[in-house]
């Protein structure tokens, strides 16, 4: 039977705001959002002034509390409420991803020390229930893969470049009109936030659990108009992708631009749309889209978590047990698009196997192999004027 | 933790090898298919005969099994099998649709007056875990509608005769060739099979339990070149959609072609492969795909069965307690294209509204509306010169 839960929040943003709204509209859950911790004393707010807290110890400490839910933007904030709290016992809903990916191995030891749940579906594509389904559901297949478009801004950016002809900068502006991009953008589009949601999944697809700053990452904010003209002659897309896979002996996870082929499911998830694609060995290929972002969506997720806490639910984690044997490795060639303006970077990166090479007056380009290791190792994030997809 | 398993399985043709097959590869399940009921002597089985029994019973009345396996594909036969090992106090799995969707208020019963679990993933949409997560992740979400592609042989065949120009006749023959099509093909064509899921999937969106036969289905048994080459000229795909919905004061299921748009995550759901979109209030729209048939996709959906069993899971059909306020009604139009050749049967069908008008020496259609409780009086499947789709 569900039990009654009494829930300390902290944040009443968009998310909190629409968590609120979600659970006030829903029969049936025994549930009641009781303090809601704030930061700013002076903002308006459309709640009665008694609810709210300026003092995150008025509800750590409050042993009146069951669950925490933690929906704020500072990481290293969040953290120290997330982990006070699973030491006091409360079982804690967050949707941080970087706070999640960062100290993944320290909240998996608190959650088996403490023996409390932590859910965090939210954290990783939206409204999409990857990380219950894995949990849950593909728990005895033997997964393969993971393959995901988990941004939903540069997803947003990347359908204008492609159905619009926009420049990316033309592109970014409109995502940022719309509240799609932040004003500053450099998670997003960097490709650090698929890389934390891409960290949380290679755990519960796996079982492993590894740093974000061994997964490389690369975005989509040196994308020209050469490199969208390349992939519209060719018939292709370009997706942001997160992709966690596992060879014989070994497990590969990073994020990069990739160029997509019609008929690919990814081809056709648009603008601020989130996507998931897992290989498994019997139920084979099964594909989830769903909304990336936004108060309700991910509102959604948190209360799913909710719901689930009030069924004393809680990740088993199993995989990690299971599958632990399989290692991490960077030791692994990608197959790649590479627009360039200096020839030193093809050195750097050790680019090998090339099978085309491509120059005029105002481009260049090769399609060759490089080795993961070699990508982390130039810090290709920091370049301006390189351009790498992936291309099958 | 988990308990250790033991199965009886029925029947032991593709999915129930596929199963055995699945679960021998399958490390950390504490599971054993202990004895396997079939039915013919002679065949040939890759298993030691002493596995085999050819008497029910054996298996029914054996009180060292927890576990029955349902997998026969007589929809008799398999009720009584089920609701026998139910009564008995043993857990059931199922794959077997339209026994499940005719029996559906019985089976509720046993499982609520036996306080047993009956699950039947594998049911509806293969691969894709679609009950699991409408019971589990959509339980507090307000669901408003779940659209399904949810019949492989009729997506094979749309597929064909759109992509490559065959005729239906021809399609068909070669779906029946590569084994995605039986030798009679007609409750997947004519939408029983699909009806039979809807029925399914409609207890677990919105909590009621509705006999097969109140439900409206048409196939696409009479898709003539006319119908394909219409929805080509458009840009359209067809597809048999399974749709149930709830409006303000009702619930309606169906089962109809449809002219499907680009950029509608349906039209790209191509072959044997399933999907299944729900509309939610918060999460806003969810995709599913996956594998529709097969014994791996579907041995995989029972494996997860057997896998949520040894943790005691059982569905809780929160819904029927929710919102069982809101009934399900055929007093409902829908816009249709109707190809007909004569015009008794769009006075029988009481067409109104009518759009458009289109008369040919060979092809007479109108696009109009129809009441659902009139498409079930006519006996529409009856027909062999209509052809009726969706239009939006």
């Amino acid at each position: 039977m569900s039990k009654k839960l009494r829930i300390g929040l902290f944040g009443y943003g968009v998310v909190g705001h629409g968590l609120y709204d979600v659970l006030h509209k829903t029969k049936g859950l025994n549930t009641e959002i009781v303090r809601i911790a704030v930061k700013h004393r002076e903002k308006k707010r459309d709640l009665p002034a008694e609810i709210f807290t300026f003092d995150k110890n008025e509800i750590l400490n409050d042993d009146s509390l069951d669950v925490v839910v933690e929906l704020i933007d500072n990481a290293d904030e969040a953290f120290d409420i997330v982990s006070t709290a699973l030491k006091k016992g409360k079982a804690v809903v967050s949707a941080n991803k970087k706070m999640i990916a960062e100290h993944l191995q320290e909240l998996y030891d608190l959650q088996q020390l403490h023996n409390v749940p932590f859910l965090y579906e939210a954290s990783a594509c939206g409204s999409i229930p990857i990380i219950r389904n894995l949990e849950e559901y593909y728990d005895n297949d033997l997964l393969d893969s993971l393959e995901g478009i988990c941004n939903g801004t540069t997803n947003y950016i990347l359908t204008k470049t492609s159905e619009e002809n926009l420049s990316y900068e033309e592109a970014l502006k409109q995502a940022q009109q719309l509240g799609f991009a932040e004003s500053n953008p450099t998670l997003d589009v960097k490709g650090f936030d698929a890389k934390y949601k891409l960290t949380i999944l290679t755990l519960h697809t796996f079982g492993l659990i590894i740093k974000p700053e061994n997964i490389f990452n690369f975005g989509i904010q040196n994308l020209s108009v050469a490199d969208s003209t390349y992939a519209r002659e060719k018939g292709f897309k370009i997706k942001l992708i997160a992709h966690t896979y596992r060879t014989d002996d070994k497990v590969v996870s990073y994020v990069i631009p990739k160029f997509i082929k019609p008929h690919d499911l990814f081809y056709d998830v648009r603008n601020e749309f989130n996507a998931v694609q897992l290989g498994a060995a019997f139920s084979d290929k099964q594909f989830f889209l769903g909304k990336g972002a936004g108060s309700y969506p991910t509102g959604s997720a948190v209360l799913s978590d909710i719901a689930a806490l009030s069924y004393n639910y809680r990740y088993e984690y199993k995989k990690v047990k299971q599958n632990g044997a399989v290692p991490f490795s960077n030791d692994h060639d990608l197959n790649l698009y590479i627009r360039y303006s200096s020839e030193n970077i093809l050195d750097e990166l050790k680019v090998h196997d090339i099978s085309q090479r491509f120059i005029s007056n105002n481009t260049k380009y090769v399609i060759g192999k490089v080795k993961l290791s070699n990508l982390i190792k130039v810090k290709l994030n920091d370049h301006i004027d390189v351009f790498v997809a992936k291309i099958d």
